[in-house]
């Protein structure tokens, strides 16, 4: 077994090019699913990908229509029924690209430089769908067939929580049986492997505050009619005390504390967190401290943070206006054991109690991202700690995820499966301007997941 | 004397038309000061303005550089020493147009509809332009000259606050000599004349929020890092206590007590007021009650208006990033015995004291616009009063302008001149989309003009 998983490494590498050309192509499709513009983006990004897979002899190889975008799905159950069953999934959606002048090369331009190949999803999370891809390519070049059998679920929705996907889940559950899921999104820093064994959920909300039927001016209307943007500021201001804890009340009920095991490992990591996000930022204070460690609060603890804010005269100069509306857009992230639906009904009851008779409130909310929390041991994990030490070098720090991949809680509600997670991402700029992959990474992926599904057998 | 004016007065009505074109004209320039991008039209439009006079026989009629836009300045002196001179301002820059999609035709293609005339500038203020020019136009042609001396003053700064005519002023002290000012700026609602003796300063101030050196993702660092937009919210907020008091300290010191007689001839305005606003504004309910009557707010107290808020994603959808700024547009009206620059510096002050070791935040603030008092009595105002009689048939009420002509204080600390108002634009939609001037009122105003130069002297 070790020879032949082996041959598959030396297949990539010998292939390094041609598989890197083909991702290329990939980071290429403007796959972005917040803005309906790119809606024809996205469904031709979910038929390239199936082409793709029925290259490589994936069966029932077919893209999905959903009520958004399209789910890609294949599968090689060739393995036989004594090996276990494996749903791979990824995203092949991603962010909007603003601020787009910031981008040293367009964002759907990949360019290499420096030994970083910068483009719009390189990370997040176009490499879970390609190395997975290019690893089951090189196996079944070099080996004539995959350890494991394979089913791969790629979904095109979830820089957007994932809209479409609990009903199409629902309706599939034959379709996606499996042993257990393996989530490939999110990746590890250079020389410092990790696995997620939780993530956060998340919650969105846009708030619109109204004043006036028309933009006034505000020479006449100065002093006597209530500015929307002085209540957006209000409504802004107290959703935090000044020590950082979120005011919406009732917001922490249900918030599971960790046991002492785990804050003890949090702790060891503390030092290295701190400084990483201080490189990371370019901050040296950080925020919200007294309400526990770093790593607490960045993982462990909900969160609330506005992430747009708009109203009135932006241009050049001033604007002697007040406003009609103005407004902001919000997202939450939840632990165990909040429920996303309460939590996003008290933050709505809490916004609308700031409605007076002279500004109305409206409150639009998105889908419910539910937190997760996945395999902490067990033989799958050591497959992966085992792939790790062959190609890194060393095990895997177990980490809980700040961020959220709101399927992940819907497969665990929906179809009660055990959650892994392989990660390929090294690099930076998630969710921001020149989002890039660090090239080394891009080989030593396809041999860490190569050798990660002969380990779930050997 | 009676039948002279007469005379005027007809040939303006015969010319209606041509005088109406030349106006559309003039709106087709988008004169809008605040945009650096408008620069050359501006530069157009005094140039415009320039031929106008030199063709009504003007003399010395050109465009003076400044450091902004030009000034346009012309001057028939030809009435005799007997007789008095007139500085008649007003001013061709223009509002910015946003948002231009709420427009029902584009702001620079004037459109009459519904005895309406639509385009950006018609009332704030190219009217003031226009209107004297055709005025002294009808003049000329009918009788040969013009009752009194006459200066003109046209600046293309007045939408953000004559950064450049400090200066002019002070170098030109002899070329703008006069007896008194006429501004020509604001205009009265339909079949109420009213004449300004007081108008508010005006301050602004630019707020920006920065926190980490680029925008991060809300997964990574919600919970640790310091939200730019949640600092813009609180400051915000804490601009205005609940009764809508403006909470900067020392904000309303110097502010001079209205007169008890002022204070019951705006008591006597008050149920229009309220009633007009009502209208206006699609409003049931105004705001800051506690501080004042209606029109004491409107007019007689300071005010502080945020006019613009950003930060962070805007675009459809949402998006999980900490943005590494964001910030809020503010200006402020102020009253006798306000000194701008000390307001300015304790509003910087208070802003600044929201900086944490987490955000940094700075304070780009504009020009000072001072207050102003004017003529509230004596013969200029009695020949406005006198003019109003023979073409609108009531004379006009006095008021206290909310809004600012910054030129006016400048005007009045540097040449000690005094000054009263007489405006044309009678319509709606000042400072936001749709501004139409109700097209009854521009011969009208012809004629009003025609009345009051004559009045000056008979």
């Amino acid at each position: 077994m070790t020879d032949s998983r082996q041959q598959a490494i030396d297949y990539a590498r010998a292939h390094r090019e041609r598989f890197l050309e083909g991702f290329l192509d990939f980071l290429r499709i403007p796959s972005v699913s917040t803005d309906p513009a790119y809606r024809a983006d996205l469904e031709r990004c979910a038929d390239w990908v199936v082409a793709e897979l029925r290259r490589l002899g994936f069966s029932n190889a077919r893209a999905y229509p959903t009520g958004g975008s399209p789910v890609v799905y294949g599968e090689w159950l060739e393995a036989g029924p004594d090996r276990p069953t494996v749903l791979v999934y990824a995203h092949y959606d991603v962010q909007p690209v603003d601020p787009l002048d910031e981008w040293v090369t367009p964002p759907f331009e990949p360019s290499i430089r420096d030994g970083r190949l910068y483009a719009r999803g390189v990370i997040d999370d176009k490499c879970g769908v390609w190395v997975n891809l290019k690893a089951f390519e090189a196996m079944l070049a070099a080996e004539g067939r995959l350890p494991v059998n394979v089913k791969v679920f790629f979904e095109g929705e979830e820089e957007i929580g994932s809209p479409s996907m609990e009903p199409f889940i629902r309706e599939h559950h034959d379709l996606l049986r499996a042993d257990f899921m393996l989530v490939s999104d999110g990746g590890s820093r250079p020389d410092d492997p990790t696995i997620m064994y939780a993530a956060r959920g998340i919650i969105e909300a846009e708030v619109t505050v109204t004043g006036p039927a028309r933009d006034l001016h505000s020479g006449l209307y100065g002093g006597v009619v209530h500015n929307p943007l002085h209540v957006v500021g209000r409504i802004i201001g107290a959703l935090h005390d000044d020590s950082g804890r979120v005011t919406v009340p009732g917001f922490y009920d249900n918030v599971r504390p960790l046991p002492p095991e785990e804050l003890s490992m949090l702790a060891s990591y503390e030092p290295d967190f701190v400084e990483m996000a201080r490189k990371d930022t370019g901050l040296q204070a950080f925020w919200a401290e007294p309400l526990g460690s770093f790593s607490v609060r960045a993982t462990a603890l909900p969160t609330l943070d506005v992430n747009g804010i708009w109203g009135g005269y932006q241009g050049p100069g001033s604007k002697t206006v007040i406003p009609a509306r103005g407004g902001f857009k919000v997202t939450m992230r939840l632990v165990a054991d909040q429920d996303p639906a309460d939590v996003q009904q008290k933050f709505v009851d809490y916004v609308r109690s700031f409605a007076t008779p002279t500004v109305s409130i409206d409150v639009q909310t998105g889908p419910l991202g539910w937190p997760v929390t996945m395999m902490f041991d067990g033989p799958q994990v050591e497959a992966i700690q085992r792939a790790y030490e062959a190609t890194w070098g060393k095990r895997a720090r177990l980490i809980r995820a700040g961020g959220s991949v709101p399927i992940m809680g819907m497969f665990q509600r929906e179809l009660g499966m055990p959650l892994t997670s392989l990660g390929y991402g090294t690099g930076e700029g998630v969710h921001a301007p020149n989002e890039y992959m660090l090239l080394d990474y891009f080989e030593r992926g396809i041999a860490t997941a190569i050798h990660f599904f002969h380990n779930l057998v050997a």
